[in-house]
């Protein structure tokens, strides 16, 4: 566990910021995709990334070599594909673009299950019960937290990207044998993007809930995929967008 | 001008949600970069990208078609460099990223004039200058202002990524002649990232403030740059993390 932010002196006082550094991601001595993340659980972020990318379904085989002076890690074992094969650009902050985004996020993310189901009150109470250290000392941190459908905390990660906060929980999950996420809940503390019903969506979560407002395109993707996106949950409300039959 | 935003149907009622939709900007025939942006402006977010990358000093000499059916912008006329020429893989929203990072910043960003200065209580009121229809109605779009020092609002864009909305402010500060942005003040919406600060370092703004927290990375820019950054700036106050003699 590294520090997640660090000391400046602003205004005659001392402050705590999130520690934001590139990450390059490597397969085979090849670039395979730069972020600019929290050092922390690069490992998980890794592989959660490749995880979303189709790339690994398994941890296990995948060799990751961390070196922190450079701001890389190196990925050998199997791919299930050819990384540079994908005829459109990735980047970690827009996931799949271009046409046909949403054909193939579907043909890489498993179906979803019709339940779990949870209570409304309880989902909408989900971002309080992330715990969030890393903002509370800095206001610069996203989350994502992984859930039971009992509001039970699975696990949390904070980081300055958004997506990376995703990665790492899905990442940690993967290590951990969870994946599909079939009967777990998704939390994210800010806004609802594609990338991240997406990310969610190959991670085979059904239900996904942030604290902000959803795009379009992560309504439209979510209803493609059948997953539950919850969004505002605020003060003990909550706006379903997709899929609200799991909510009871 | 096009719709920021469409309406959809949760929980029985109608409400406005963000329009997301990728953009793939080309380079005579070859993808550039993708990114996740509302569609609008999208000339001048091409113009504010490419010079943020240092492939351009001026607006005329680039011709920009745009197909709207297939979401791409392509771009002809000639460049300042073969983009595919850089070492590391650059996104639209890690900015520049890997070894060196802030010294690739440093050289292709103009040096920042010692003024203008700023008073104290203006700066932390910049925000509530911002006009933003577009996050009333949805909660769910970033902004970018241009201000002059007196505080006056020059432009403003809105976009469901941060990074877009600076560019587009800066493609269309560009096509006017603004640039360099000596004599004008940045705000944006949200948290202070690296790429934001690169952005505006390279389009010569010598002060840029945001709502939210800034990174440990953004600090260290802005620092290195001689650029004022101050972050938090709510309910009439700001915290002035780097270069604070411009703040009076």
């Amino acid at each position: 566990m590294h520090e997640l932010s660090r000391t400046v002196v602003h205004d005659g006082i001392s402050d705590e910021v999130a520690i934001e550094e590139p990450l390059e991601i490597r397969v085979d001595g090849a670039p395979l995709a730069v972020t600019m993340r929290t050092p922390d659980n690069d490992e998980e972020l890794a592989l959660g990334f490749l995880y979303g990318e189709g790339l690994i379904t398994e941890a296990r085989p995948v060799g990751l070599t961390e070196d922190f002076a450079v701001n890389t890690i190196e990925v050998t074992g199997p791919l299930l594909r050819d990384p540079s094969a994908r005829s459109f650009y990735t980047t970690s902050s827009c996931g799949v673009c271009g046409k046909g985004a949403l054909e193939e996020v579907a043909i890489h993310a498993p179906n979803l299950p019709p339940g779990p189901t949870i209570d409304r009150a309880l989902l909408a109470d989900l971002p309080e019960r992330l715990r969030q250290p890393g903002f509370a000392r800095t206001g610069g941190l996203h989350a994502t937290g992984l859930f039971t459908p009992d509001g039970e905390l699975v696990h949390v990660r904070e980081d300055v990207g958004r997506h990376n906060a995703m990665d790492k929980v899905i990442g940690r999950a993967l290590r951990e044998g969870l994946l599909p996420l079939h009967d777990h809940i998704l939390c994210v503390s800010g806004r609802l993007s594609f990338e991240l019903v997406q990310k969610a969506a190959v991670a085979g979560a059904p239900i996904l809930v942030g604290v902000g407002a959803p795009t379009s395109l992560a309504v439209s993707l979510a209803e493609d995929r059948g997953m539950t996106l919850a969004g505002f949950a605020r003060m003990g409300r909550i706006n379903v967008y997709a899929r609200p039959e799991r909510v009871t």
